[in-house]
């Protein structure tokens, strides 16, 4: 149990009555609140208060730093996008210059829109074979430092959504050559750290802010998160400012109690339930790799390194699309993946999977992998040749698709804007994001040209019904916002 | 039990297997997710997306609009904060002009730096027999457009925290005449509109923008609140904008399968437990009547509207301080307050205190009375002209200090800053806020000048043990950041 659960329970269960907030009391009026109002209160005597801790909270917190790692981490209740906002705000000056990838959460760009930044864009390099973004090169972070000596901080996703991981320690020694700070976004990378056969957080490769869902990948609730410090070339007290700032003042004790009991339980147990989970993702990973149409993603001797827990499942250069593969795993099985995205879907693992887990993904893909290969005569994976023709392409920003920019985000977002229907819309600047959610990432930025390749790449996400943020339809036509 | 509620449980029940977000697939391996795991979900097939809400979600956000009589209404799992810093960004262009209560909650002054803007502060009056702000005079407010024509929204908070209460009808009047938007912070108001016996919600008129904390009043989860609009002078695209920059992209279903059985508690029962709960606090109020030294708030006769629910025991002309009476309180009846201000301790009552809430207090409060009026040789309450000696005067910004602005707040926060002594700062340039918390009202903002009676007031506050947040104490001296 952890110490702020308890001391809660210890609370509801005392004589002391509550003359203060949240207004119910801890009574169970609503079926929620039978559930946990007894230890949802607010900042109360004994209590600390999150925006200063000084007490309990900030015996928490510096518990979350010991086991993470780090120098100083912050509880969120605000989700990796509090910290996020407060990472990049706190890192630098109104209207600096932020070195960012691409394939960043849409969290940065609102930064960038928040603080007028000047975005220099790192876009990923694409592994074809399934459409996937790979990790950063330092390479190219080092020749985008030279080319825009502006820069004042760099920001990256490690693990990406997918499960993609970046050599944060090789990124780290270039960023820091220029004096500047490195900002992780390891929201998917909170079970990070705790075997040695994962790869390594960003919190011991030498980043200087890290920020990680403790939900997504923990055994923690819905919006909840932690803030990683290291270093000094962030300021704290601007970083803490933003906290409070970006974040409500009423901070849930529910989820706080929860965090604490995720990272205590990763402290105590991590180890042998990530060694129980290994050994069950390994032998799923054996037996997909019967699949004869269907392409598995980790797979060995692959030059992209990948985390384990992120399955990705590649249609790509067979008959039927990602969106299809959800469905059918949905409907006909009853399996509820993260994501269907252009060529593959997105399925996600964790310590509180049991064997059902493994068994049950393990037997649909292989029932669907062999319908296909029926489908298709026998035909193993179509050759890479025949893969343009394939029904749904990669809507990933890619090398593929860089689009320019006219505008900066804040100049462009703010200004007047019409609909217009998307095929009529080549030439025009982009009045809204384009993303695709999830995972939320920007295929197309306020302010930037709306190319040929673009539009294409719109319509096929549309058609292939993946769920777009910025794009409405009516009538079978796709529409677009963009600048009078 | 509430639909979504009703819903994640059908779901959590289901044989569908979860390979998403959260990690903890509802697999109870902390006691916080034993209690909630198994309705903690995030966006998936069938439960819609907050920020993009096209079916359970907008029914319930247009469920909460036609319980409050408004046109839209916005579900918050950031917090009151989330709608103060949306509705404001929105509201005004960056740089803009605000005309802001200055005992405004401290996510409005957020919302001033982060947007550029330029407050015209309206300090309200105190009402002094108890050292409360009053509500907003129209007229002061009208006063004030018309000196400033560039204003471009004004921002109250009513009920205040105290629970005083603002004629929002006319000030809407007069604001709209100038044809710019009125945002009503009525955070500590969610409970308006049930029962006649209660002020009416600002909802019904005429303003704006309404943020109502759901927590505060209502029996729903900290951290949860409500943002609702009427009319077309705030753009609702820009608003809905800033709504999913400035809150999570994984809010969490616990708080909306709370937030929904809270409105529909008060939509079916409202109006039947604001009557029980009005009779239990009526025959209260009548026997705290016979205190002979406290002052209690609200009572008849005052030109002051008040809420009920919010009860103000004033020690202003006592011998002792509120902070003394909120410890008498905690330690010797176990009565845990909501606040102890310089001169008062603050008790809230909702629809969820029983019978033992009431009989509790009273008991306290008058037997605490009793000692106070034997110790004062059955003094009554001190004559008005010895209140100035009294050892604990009003911390509040009311008209008597009105720090000069040097410096534009965006100006001032990001400035280089050192730590000096509080009696040395006579004359120089606040560097961080000074909030009194809670409730996180500002009485010194970045940009002005530490003057002769700011420093007395710091000092007071500090020595009665209030919570500063921006002075630190150190071997019994205070200290306070300036502008270098």
């Amino acid at each position: 149990m952890g110490q702020l659960y308890r001391r809660l329970l210890e609370y509801s269960q005392s004589d002391y009555y509550p003359y203060h907030m949240p207004g119910h009391k801890r009574t169970p009026l609503t079926e929620v609140l039978g559930r946990v109002g007894d230890i949802d209160i607010t900042e109360i005597e004994g209590f600390d208060n999150l925006h200063q801790a000084e007490g309990l909270l900030r015996e928490l917190q510096e518990h979350a730093a010991r086991v993470y790692g780090t120098e100083e981490s912050f509880y969120l209740v605000g989700g990796s996008t509090a910290g996020i906002l407060s990472g990049v705000s706190a890192a630098l000056p109104r209207g600096g210059f932020l070195l960012m990838a691409r394939n960043c959460h849409k969290a940065v760009y609102h930064s960038v829109y928040l603080n007028g930044l000047r975005p220099v864009y790192l876009f990923p390099e694409i592994y074809e074979p399934v459409d996937l973004c790979k990790g950063v090169s330092p390479a190219r972070v080092e020749e985008l430092l030279y080319e825009n000596p502006q820069i004042g901080a760099v920001l990256i996703v490690s693990p990406t959504y997918e499960g993609v991981v970046s050599d944060i320690k090789a990124v780290a020694e270039v960023v820091h050559r220029s004096g500047i700070p490195l900002i992780v976004d390891e929201a998917h990378g909170a079970h990070l750290g705790f075997h040695p056969a994962w790869p390594q957080s960003a919190c011991r490769q030498g980043a200087d802010l890290v920020i990680q869902s403790l939900h997504k990948t923990l055994p923690s609730m819905t919006q909840t998160a932690l803030l990683h410090v290291n270093g000094g070339l962030v300021d704290r007290k601007r970083l803490k400012r933003f906290l409070s700032i970006y974040q409500t003042s009423s901070p849930s004790y529910v989820f706080m109690a929860g965090m604490e009991e995720a990272i205590t339980y990763m402290e105590q147990h991590g180890r042998e339930a990530m060694e129980a989970f290994l050994k069950k993702w390994n032998a799923m990973l054996e037996r997909l790799g019967e699949c004869r149409v269907l392409r598995i993603l980790p797979v060995d001797g692959q030059d992209m390194p990948h985390d384990i827990g992120k399955l990705v499942i590649s249609v790509k250069g067979t008959d039927i699309s990602g969106q299809q593969l959800y469905e059918r795993l949905l409907k006909q099985y009853h399996l509820q993946m993260e994501l269907a995205a252009g060529t593959y879907v997105l399925a996600m693992f964790t310590v509180a999977d049991g064997q059902e887990a493994y068994d049950r993904l393990t037997q649909a893909v292989l029932e669907i992998d062999d319908s296909l290969y029926v489908q298709a005569a026998g035909k193993r994976k179509r050759p890479e040749a025949e893969e343009k023709q394939c029904r749904s392409d990669a809507p990933l920003c890619g090398e593929s698709i860089r689009p320019e920019r006219r505008l900066e985000l804040w100049e462009a977002w703010d200004r007047e804007k019409e609909v217009m229907c998307l095929e009529d819309s080549r030439g025009r600047l982009a009045g809204e994001f384009v993303n695709l959610y999830p995972p939320g990432i920007p295929v197309l930025v306020p302010g930037e040209v709306i190319g040929e390749g673009m539009i294409q790449l719109i319509d096929r996400s549309v058609k292939a019904g993946l769920p777009m943020q910025g794009v409405t339809c009516h009538e079978g036509r796709a529409y677009i916002t963009v600048l009078r």
